[in-house]
């Protein structure tokens, strides 16, 4: 037991129970209230078990109580299997009793509809006002492997071996076939949770709790949404990035697409987000996402290693052409680079190797090859400095000998800190092979592609790792000058700020912006004109009108005075007889922006997430394309830069055809004084600059119109 | 043996052979020669096998022979693997003896350089001069498991079990890892070929071959390239799509990415074609194109069972709601539609559930489900007409009767034309229950990703099989102009075509141009314009100047016959100035296009592929976008559509924000007209329409701009 040590957490109640109550603990072999309380008892846990059913004497051979309150010893945890109108009442037992925390497997609440909904939330509510942490309800329980609890609290049917993954999952179903999954292929697990309808504990509370939990390395999540998405960004930022000891975080969010969001939504009664803004979330935290069962597992694998290569150049070592350019073609769609061989290691391996044998990447050992080809390769391979790891692939050939090699390749990994993955292509022959893999704890897969995502993986999170820590800026800005106009416009009731109003806020927060103003006459307008420079655009302004353009209410490329006052004078006339309710406060005349690289910068306060950043190409086929992406609010200069990067068409700001590169600092500079904004200003609801139009490397960008709703 | 009936084939020597000579037969355990004899000795051939070897007189008990010429009876297939040098001469003694068939297993020739290139190319020859089919050299040999034949020609480890999946493969490698797995995943196979290095037999003969072999009902190929592209688009659509007994072809096609390309090519000293050019060869070839090995494997599963969906509308019935949900995210994503579950089938489902099941798409009978529920529900989803067939999930509960479900799924996915596709989540716990589902002959998979994936793949099968079928049209066009003016370019050493010429093919295949001519001075200029009308645009007109403007060789917008006239002369002073060594002709006068969509259209006469259309969006954005799609011409009505179709922009020629869509119609016409140009005129080596305006659904398309180059 170790939740006597001086750091012991209000989680350790659930993981790490001196004495537990199984309330609900049944007889009838068929219902869960047998399974978890035979789980636990044939499990070896070594704490004391209790079970509480009032209509039995003894649950397997063991006294059973009538209510925990009849026990007359203390009690850390209760689990409770028991009908749902009955829970409130059981839980207020348990208060009673003393107990420090809580599960609960029954089902009947939120997802069955209303009433248990309401009964759902009673219990909740008495959890955190007794401060008693509560998993479930609706859940399959959870799991500690460790040796010294030995904790098997679910109705699986299988207590996985000990190992250093934790996992925790929304989806109760889905828990028993990973423990049955991870049986089979022989993957151990720390702590493993079934969160339920996540009540009270969550996903937050876990990740935290397994973050500094000793016994674990790899944390493994299956998501159907989030409860507290920007403190999960903090808490994953801190454990997969920060700590002194990393762990890697790696998570599926299912509902991606509309139909699965709408089966996530009747699943677990819970509002499934935007899946945008969830892969903003994953990557801001530094968790990997990822999408099939197979796939969380086939990286944790690698992860568990705990070898991480310096940069992306992966060297391909094989027995057999085919399979050497599978993983090429993977290896490159997945990112990593081909290390190149440098001529004074393909000299090197030249002596080493036969003369058939291909000195490229891959390199080829030619299917003859034994351990001693493979030995000589991997070492010079894992000894180049231009190499951060290598994929080491075996085919079963003729005269290949598996065992050899696989102890061969062990030895290599073990004395190396690059990674070192296999690829022993088969199932029966190289069994033997993967045997000794396992016990040199060398990663291995049965196809290139899965290889090579490994290596992927394992390359994307150690670049994390490694990124260069930027801060959050913070401008020098006017948030004054942004509060007044905000308030008079909520003064006066009134959503849509107006031109002046938006371009006055953007200014406050040091937005490029074209010169313009506001005049009630043509005569001022042409003045006006005259003073910013031609050409001009003339726009209506008036709060009540959103769309301009589809009122007539914009002219372009005015080039004298005298044809400003003309059409000023006109474009009024055309807005007040379509829009004769429209309270018209004048002409903006505004400078015409130079053509150039249209972008779209925006913000959208959401319910669920906060303040949503999206970055995007601009122009004719942004609706088409919508090659876009999102941020919550705040980001660091990093962040920005990333939103940047990881458009599709980044090319274009990059420069096609000879073109130079957009000025990007001052586009990332924008981003963080929007983040900015939406963080000092919560009262924006809504804000789209769009086009944001940006010039070469160091001629900055324009806010050329923008808009913005307030709440 | 059945090389005897009426119907023998030439490969039937390869096959079906009555009598085999292994020449390079070994008595040392270690060498591949021992290795293939043995193999077939114990393989349980039915024929009579031969040694030959000069330095022993038994190999493994059979009397050995010096020379093929030696052994007294006669021999239908020859295997060798004997040293290279050595090879040519022994063929020679192969074709004296009679033999109707070679297997080169040697290694040592194309693969290795130059030298083992020319004695591959001398004994192709020898094939083809002799009529013997040759499989090799460098390969792993063949198998064919039918119980009359039963011949393991190969030095694999291991028989395949019988079974009605072909398979061939470019790497031969490759092969010994696909009969591991295949023997750890239970799949059987019929014919098992390793093609090496394709000197005479290639995927073509072996494609056309294995479509009329009767113990062959899915073909799996791994190619590294094509030795024969536009035929096997024709043996692969009559094979997948057009034969009496349809057989699905599953494909991988390695050297994807450059840098993959880049290893095939060293692999096998074969150029590997673009990769883009392949994906339009399965395409139009009805071959589905796969990433991986697993893939491969999932796939041939599904496709084994031969049972393929009406449309793409799928159903899906779990015990488990998150991985219902990940099932309807990969549903989705791969092109499925989630059937509408309707309020009768509601209705009916009510009846027989639980109340706490849901009743959308994934239909949840909720996790303590038994057999009955799944015999209840699927049978009502099978029964319904909207939905096309189902997809069943199991996790394995506490109260999972998994045996008595699998016996259920197995039973009434027998009774239904319907495709029926299980996913048993996990391992152990599952495996006797996916153990009865393979004795049902029912697909099954451990993860709802790949059960998606692969109801996706045999909707899209099927899809293609029930395609429209469309003519190859044939239009009206003045073939004879346009050779002449090819003739003419040619007598004259030009191998880019001038604007009249460019046009006048155009205009000879009946492609809409705008109204066009070519002045030799500004004063005819201008007058050709008043009878075109305005707005004109002016452009030079000269053989050697491609890239008119480079050299400021063109104006556009020209509203006046002044304007037109004045800056014609400037225009022509101008490119003088530039180029005083270009043939001028003079100015063509061209009729301003309307603003429309631009898209291109495009043909490159390829050395391996031969002529490649290529379709795709215009503007400013296609070099960042590439986004353009490819077919080998002849195309039929319905391929042109498709490659319209396939372009990521689509929605753009569809109509975007109330944009009405483009007049598709047309565009296939110009798509299929430049197809008959491409086969008419073999002495086009490139031709762009770069930009094809593209107007309104009705209103046609207009050629703005080409560019022809002959050889």
């Amino acid at each position: 037991m170790k939740n006597d040590t001086p750091q012991a957490k209000p989680l350790d109640s659930i993981f790490k129970p001196k004495s537990i109550a199984v309330i609900g603990a049944s007889r009838r072999e068929s219902a869960v209230g047998h399974a978890v309380f035979k789980n636990i008892l044939s499990g070896g846990y070594k704490g004391i078990i209790y079970p509480v059913n009032p209509g039995a004497d003894s649950v397997l051979g063991v006294r059973c109580y009538k209510s925990i309150l009849e026990i007359p010893d203390p009690i850390d945890l209760a689990i409770l299997i028991v009908h749902a109108q009955d829970s409130v009442k059981i839980f207020q037992d348990c208060i009673k009793k003393g107990v420090k925390g809580v599960v609960i497997i029954s089902a009947g609440f939120k997802e069955v509809g209303a009433e248990g909904a309401k009964l759902e939330k009673e219990i909740a509510a008495l959890a955190i006002k007794h401060g008693i942490p509560l998993v479930g309800p609706n859940c399959l329980g959870v799991i500690n492997t460790d040796p010294t609890v030995s904790l098997n609290a679910s109705f699986g049917r299988t207590m996985p071996k000990q190992g250093r993954i934790s996992f925790v999952s929304q989806s109760g179903a889905l828990c028993t076939s990973v423990l049955d999954y991870a049986k089979g292929a022989n993957i151990g697990f720390s702590k493993f949770i079934s969160m339920g309808n996540k009540a009270n504990i969550t996903e937050l509370e876990l990740l935290e709790y397994l973050g500094e939990d000793s016994e674990t390395d790899v944390i493994l999540m299956y998501l159907e949404d989030l409860s507290h998405p920007r403190e999960m960004i903090d808490a994953a930022r801190k454990i997969s990035g920060e700590d002194a000891h990393l762990k890697p975080i790696l998570a599926i969010k299912s509902g991606r697409t509309l139909a699965g969001a709408k089966a996530a939504s009747s699943h677990t009664g819970s509002l499934a987000g935007s899946d945008e803004v969830y892969t903003a979330i994953f990557a801001q935290g530094g968790i990997l996402r990822v999408d099939t069962v197979d796939e969380l597992f086939d990286y944790a694998k690698v992860f568990s290693s705990r070898k991480f290569p310096k940069s992306n150049r992966v060297a391909i070592v094989t027995n057999a052409g085919g399979p050497g350019i599978m993983a090429t073609d993977s290896c490159v769609r997945h990112g990593l680079q081909m290390a190149e061989i440098s001529d004074k290691l393909k000299a090197e391996l030249k002596k080493v190797l036969p003369s058939t044998a291909a000195l490229t990447n891959p390199i080829d050992l030619i299917g003859d090859a034994q351990h001693d080809r493979y030995d000589a390769a991997l070492k010079l391979v894992l000894r180049d400095k231009h190499i951060d790891g290598a994929i080491v692939i075996l085919t079963p050939q003729a005269m290949t000998d598996i065992e050899e090699i696989a102890h061969t390749i062990g030895r290599i990994a073990t004395k190396h800190t690059k990674p070192v993955i296999a690829c022993f292509m088969g199932i029966v022959d190289v069994s033997a092979g993967t045997k000794i893999l396992e016990d040199w704890k060398v990663p291995y897969y049965k196809f290139p592609e899965s290889a090579s995502k490994a290596f992927a993986a394992i390359s994307k999170y150690s670049a994390w790792v490694r990124r260069p820590r930027t801060i959050r800026k913070e401008f020098f800005v006017n948030q004054t000058e942004a509060k007044s106009i905000i308030n008079k416009a909520n003064r006066e009731g009134r959503k849509y700020l107006n031109a002046e109003e938006t371009f006055g806020i953007l200014h406050a927060y040091g937005f490029p912006l074209l010169a313009s103003t506001t005049c009630d006459t043509p005569q001022k307008a042409a003045e006006a004109a005259q003073k910013i420079g031609f050409p001009v655009a003339l726009k209506i302004s008036s709060p009540d009108i959103i769309h301009k353009i589809d009122v007539g209410g914009i002219r372009l490329n005015m080039h004298s005075k005298d044809e400003v006052e003309k059409e000023s004078k006109a474009l009024l006339e055309t807005v007040q007889k379509k829009m004769p309710q429209a309270k018209i406060l004048g002409v903006t005349v505004q400078k015409m922006a130079k053509k150039g690289r249209e972008v779209i910068l925006g913000l959208k306060r959401d319910a669920q997430f906060g303040p949503i950043l999206m970055f995007g190409l601009g122009g004719t086929y942004v609706e088409v394309l919508k090659d876009v992406t999102f941020r919550i609010a705040p980001i660091r200069e990093l962040g920005a830069q990333n939103m940047i990067h990881s458009i599709k068409t980044y090319k274009i700001l990059e420069g096609t055809r000879g073109e130079k590169p957009a000025d990007l600092n001052k586009l990332a500079e924008c981003i963080e004084r929007l983040s900015q904004l939406a963080v000092e200003c919560p009262e924006i609801a809504e804000l789209d600059i769009n086009p944001l139009m940006t010039y070469e490397k160091s001629k900055g960008c324009v806010v050329v119109d923008a808009r913005i709703l307030i709440s």
